[in-house]
């Protein structure tokens, strides 16, 4: 698309198929670069897109930014250009993108993600609504990117907390094989959106400002509840991690016991895990595993004062690990502790990478 | 010895048998209160051990406070008394207390409680310097309070992240026997003491505060450390809530899996806590037997937003359990969140129960 309707030349290097329509087309080798489409672009999420894309090695033409009419009008920037957000309109889905990032929140995705593939685009969808359907791949492109070889359509990027698990789980499970995974959770307030970070600048200024966002007041505290509660006493969240996990891996026996956490830290989510494999894992290959493991940065060197905190790893899109050690009792169980930007590696990253790596195996 | 002693004569009745230096005297019927002593009156958990002394249904009749030169001087407030703080001495430590309570760190409990038992007084220590020795008892009282009928000497108080664990998970252990835990800490700054508070203050106020109580700043961030580090990758934090929890519990087979971080909350330790137990929970008798614990408060109505918070249980005696769920995967597994006042049950008000209890077991 980005060679058909894309009036720009810039640098690089696109080529593959694809459809449109219905209609398979080759796409001969151009030096123009993707056309993109941001919706929900006035959200944190959103706005983290802009960022990641201007920032990551890929070659993009042109973005377009969609948003609801509360916030559509608005001037964000990219790069050396003011975008200019536009109305969402099922008419703008129908027009032709390489790519549709969407941020907008589980009802807009249901709206209009199926248009816009029923279009011909590929739709990259942040929110939770498409990612548990059984033809949407859900996708870390470092742990299961390959499934999307040759796909068209909708593709789900998994919960943050999801995400960054399974990174740090990923290289240690195909040697290892997880059995049982024990997480808690600690989760920043940009995982709600800019209105939460502001509920807590607010909070911690004026311990009284009334909480909205969440159902208690989140500056100075703690709130196990994330999402709504199920019948069974999880909440959605801690569900997601249940599920995601084993859909990543393609693996129901995978055991997983999460508890979510909303703590009062503005960005940067932190998890503590303890995970259980089927053979014995041996601590220096552990750490050599996960020390070469792509997108993952091993800071292990606690009397050093090396382990990862949410503060420290802001803006990075790396996941981050450290506090690495043998369970006591059980020798085929670890413990580690795992932080990531949750709106970068946790959403924005994660979603920027699955373009990167589908033009990569178009090559 | 408060017969003996004190000049003042207020309502309440105690009796027993004691010694002093070895020899035993029989006490009689009187009706004076408690003469108590505070080593570290003017630390967080001291300055609290004086306000739960005055809160609680015990007969004290005097309350001496001691502190190192740094504080020594000041004036504390006590139900409508003032009490100078005097220097810690060691002759101080040689006259007579029905009860001191130690919480000015391990080094001053080390050298100061071997000589006020030398006195022939009972010390509750509150640093972690004696909790480990194998002839002092450790004793939460709902849990373990019977091992001190008839004892003289010192007793340790827990570790705060310990008592709230072992409180909620006691009731249970009875019924069904506790095989596994695995846990995560939130911990509160309180636990820090007095400086640690202000410096979460500050850097509320202040990101750039520079951070000298914690190794990095607490404001915005998760600290997976908690004390210093081991060689076998867990802190001294993580290790104390096996061993204690083991020792409390009498029964070295019980595993113990454990992450503390410390979070940036003022106070209020919540703790993720994942339990397997030798027989299956039936989780209407676990609420059963939580919701009649003795201290324990059950808050476990999520949909309703009952669920402890820190923020919300400041200032309370009790143990509070919420997010009580069965493992999806192992039917003896329940996850729950345990959330108490890490200076009054982590600390102080477990001290003076351990007094309460010795006191009803004289009866």
């Amino acid at each position: 698309m980005c060679c058909l309707f894309s009036g720009m030349i810039s640098p690089g290097f696109v080529s593959g198929s694809f459809f449109i329509n219905g209609v398979d087309k080759k796409r001969e080798a151009c030096e123009i670069g993707l056309n993109i489409g941001i919706v929900g672009a006035t959200g944190a999420v959103g706005r983290k897109v802009l960022e990641v894309l201007s920032e990551r090695n890929l070659n993009v033409d042109k973005v377009r930014c969609f948003a609801s009419s509360r916030t559509a009008g608005e001037q964000l920037e990219w790069k050396d250009k003011t975008i200019t957000v536009e109305l969402l309109t099922e008419n703008k889905m129908k027009e032709e993108y390489d790519y549709l990032l969407f941020s907008a929140g589980g009802d807009i995705s249901k709206e209009y993600a199926p248009i816009a593939k029923e279009a011909g685009n590929i739709v990259i969808d942040n929110s939770s609504y498409w990612r548990m359907h059984e033809e949407i791949p859900l996708v870390v492109p470092e742990v299961n990117g390959h499934i999307l070889r040759g796909y068209k359509g909708i593709i789900a990027n998994p919960n943050c907390s999801t995400i960054q698990m399974v990174m740090a789980l990923a290289p240690l499970h195909r040697v290892y094989q997880m059995k049982r995974i024990v997480v808690s959770t600690y989760q920043a307030v940009s995982g709600s959106g800019n209105k939460a970070i502001l509920e807590l600048e607010k909070q911690n200024d004026d311990p009284k400002y009334p909480p909205s966002v969440y159902p208690k007041p989140i500056a100075a505290n703690c709130l196990p509840h994330i999402d709504v509660f199920y019948e069974n006493g999880f909440t959605k969240e801690e569900l997601k991690m249940v599920n995601e996990t084993q859909k990543i891996f393609n693996d129901e026996t995978i055991q997983v016991n999460a508890t979510a956490v909303r703590v009062p830290v503005f960005n940067g989510h932190s998890e503590s895990v303890t995970v259980t494999f089927n053979s014995t894992p041996r601590l220096l290959e552990v750490r050599e595993l996960l020390g070469s493991g792509s997108g993952i940065t091993l800071l292990d060197d606690p009397g050093q004062l090396k382990y990862p905190t949410p503060l420290e790893i802001q803006g990075s899109d790396s996941t981050f690990v450290g506090r690495i050690r043998k369970d006591l009792f059980d020798p085929c169980t670890l413990s580690m502790w795992i932080v990531a930007d949750n709106l970068r590696k946790g959403a924005a990253t994660n979603a920027v990478q699955i373009i990167e790596k589908m033009e990569e195996m178009k090559n």
